[in-house]
């Protein structure tokens, strides 16, 4: 049997694309209806739905909703594409499902049933992606552990599931007694406000911390292993993964902790040699002096907010996949993950 | 000429205690007046005033009330001296400082002019500490330098001018080219709130940073050092300071950037051995799922909240005193030390 989130964040009820509005979570749980392309922009902008995977499967069905909108006008169709692309133009996940299922439109003549199936399908293979990679990252966690994770990777980040909290939610289901320690991934708090709230949802044992508070339970040996995600894993095996990621696994190297990242193959970019040739996004300043509205900090100060670090690939111990784990050599074995997925490297 | 803070955070203007309201910053500027007893031990237990020299600071002027108030009556004193420490039971300097002025009080038959001068010497040999503290310690700062810091150990956090802090505005005043990445430091946020404001004040250049980003800024070579503040430093060298402080250090320790704590010697408590011996207290859940009175995570998970770590003396390259810089071999050095201070150990 298998065992289903207790929620939906993500799901197409008849014709309407039903998402559970991340923006008001942890303090409310409400639904956010999208009818038309303009409400799926709105909800990827705003972010109502956020995390790769899961606004590109909100994305699927603005596509969907694009080709009833322009009911055959092809310019209208491409020119509602478009601009749902720029709802994040930094999200590739958003382009990637709306060019794949523009394209599904354009070889079906517009048919509305091979749209709205190829958008299904979106949503059915990430899961299907996603449970795939938990079983196997399973494996890697012993019967009582004590797991640390980072950021937001459960089902609110994905189609359903997750990567590396839907590898925890797989152990803790399969029988394993598991407790686990949430970062609360300063500066948008995705741990504190999502994680937090999948894991009192899932009713797995946890606790929220600082994330500095990490580096102390490291070193005293109450951490069994931690598993985060990825947002970006180049063709060296280094991760491009949230702020906080990097030093979480210095860390645990320097202290013998293992240290995994669980994310599904297309998250490889195998045209990147290495993550030091990743430019690092800032972001606003406004995310490290303003909480929920109120001001943390004075005007004046100046603020560097990098958006993600890079973790080089000699500090993990292993990427937990849909298709296995991939260890050291991680260019060699990258390189024949490569070749068995006939991906194209640069 | 000897440069002062733009700023006065704890003062006597006449009878009155007048002290920077530092809830409010750095929204506001306000002065908070004490002019009794009952005044000050509002604002240490409601955080007007916080840093343990602050505090003592402060609760040196609220025995000089107390005998005011008390005009002769021994009992009704030491009842009011006795309340007074109970305002934050946990900060050492409170008692401190109460028993130091308390003891001055009997032995010159409660004479309000003695009092008042104790109560004043409190904050002159602090400041004086700091002082002697930043210029020890800007030795060790080279003509250009960026540098990491970390919670607030300036003006705000003292009697005046600062340990840690203090040294990095003493080296900028001497004219040296420094540029400053200050920690936000969860939970409670107080390189956000004060030392952003103070370097602001300062006008030093700097910029603030989710404490995650200190990692990657490390590694890349953009940190010269790192220098922070101490609450207590045992007999081996080793330092419990404000969570995040370990981190950092085992992360300067890995790439080889040195790493300080600046404080006066009587953070130092020689009749401890080692820092695994300093019971790690928790502080309240709220800090983690709250700010500024809005949730942040969910009322069911689980949370731990440790005000502090530990840092291993290996991982510090010197200890800043008004006495000079103490270096490995710590144990060695901080015995002499504690026989040339003529201090007890245990």
């Amino acid at each position: 049997m298998m065992i289903e989130e207790n929620f939906k964040a993500l799901e197409m009820r008849g014709d309407e694309l039903v998402l559970l509005d991340q923006r008001l979570l942890p303090c409310e749980e409400k639904d956010f209806i999208c009818r038309s392309v303009e409400d799926v922009f709105f909800a990827i902008k705003d972010m109502v739905v956020r995390g790769a995977p899961a606004i590109g499967g909100a994305a699927g069905y603005g596509v969907y909703f694009a080709a009833r909108e322009a009911c055959g006008d092809r310019d209208k169709f491409n020119r509602l594409c478009d601009y749902l692309i720029n709802a994040r133009p930094t999200a590739v996940n958003l382009a990637w499902a709306v060019n794949r299922v523009r394209k599904t439109a354009e070889e079906s003549g517009f048919s509305l049933d091979a749209i709205r199936k190829d958008a299904d399908d979106i949503v059915s293979e990430d899961i299907a992606m996603n449970r795939k990679i938990g079983e196997i990252g399973s494996s890697v966690i012993p019967p009582h552990a004590t797991i640390l994770t980072h950021c937001n990777t459960g089902a609110l980040a994905t189609c359903g599931w997750g990567t590396a909290l839907g590898v925890i939610k797989t152990a803790f289901y399969e029988g394993k007694d598991v407790f686990v320690y949430a970062d609360e991934t300063r500066p948008r708090f995705q741990g504190a406000r999502l994680t937090a709230w999948e894991l009192v949802r899932a009713e797995i044992p946890a606790a929220l911390i600082p994330d500095s508070a990490a580096a102390t339970l490291i070193r005293d040996g109450k951490i069994d292993l931690v598993i985060l995600g990825a947002d970006r894993i180049t063709a060296n095996g280094d991760v491009a993964n949230k702020l906080g990621t990097f030093a979480l696994s210095v860390i645990c190297k320097h202290y013998g902790v293992p240290f995994y990242s669980a994310a599904p193959t297309t998250t490889i970019d195998f045209s990147t040699p290495s993550g030091d040739l990743i430019p690092i996004e800032e972001r606003d300043r406004s995310e490290v002096t303003m909480v929920n509205g109120t001001k943390v900090a004075p005007d004046e100060i100046g603020v560097y907010n990098p958006s993600f670090d890079v973790t080089p690939h000699q500090n993990i111990t292993g990427i937990i996949t849909e298709c296995g784990i991939i260890r050291e050599p991680y260019d060699m074995n990258l390189e024949i993950l490569r070749r068995t997925l006939g991906r194209q490297n640069a």
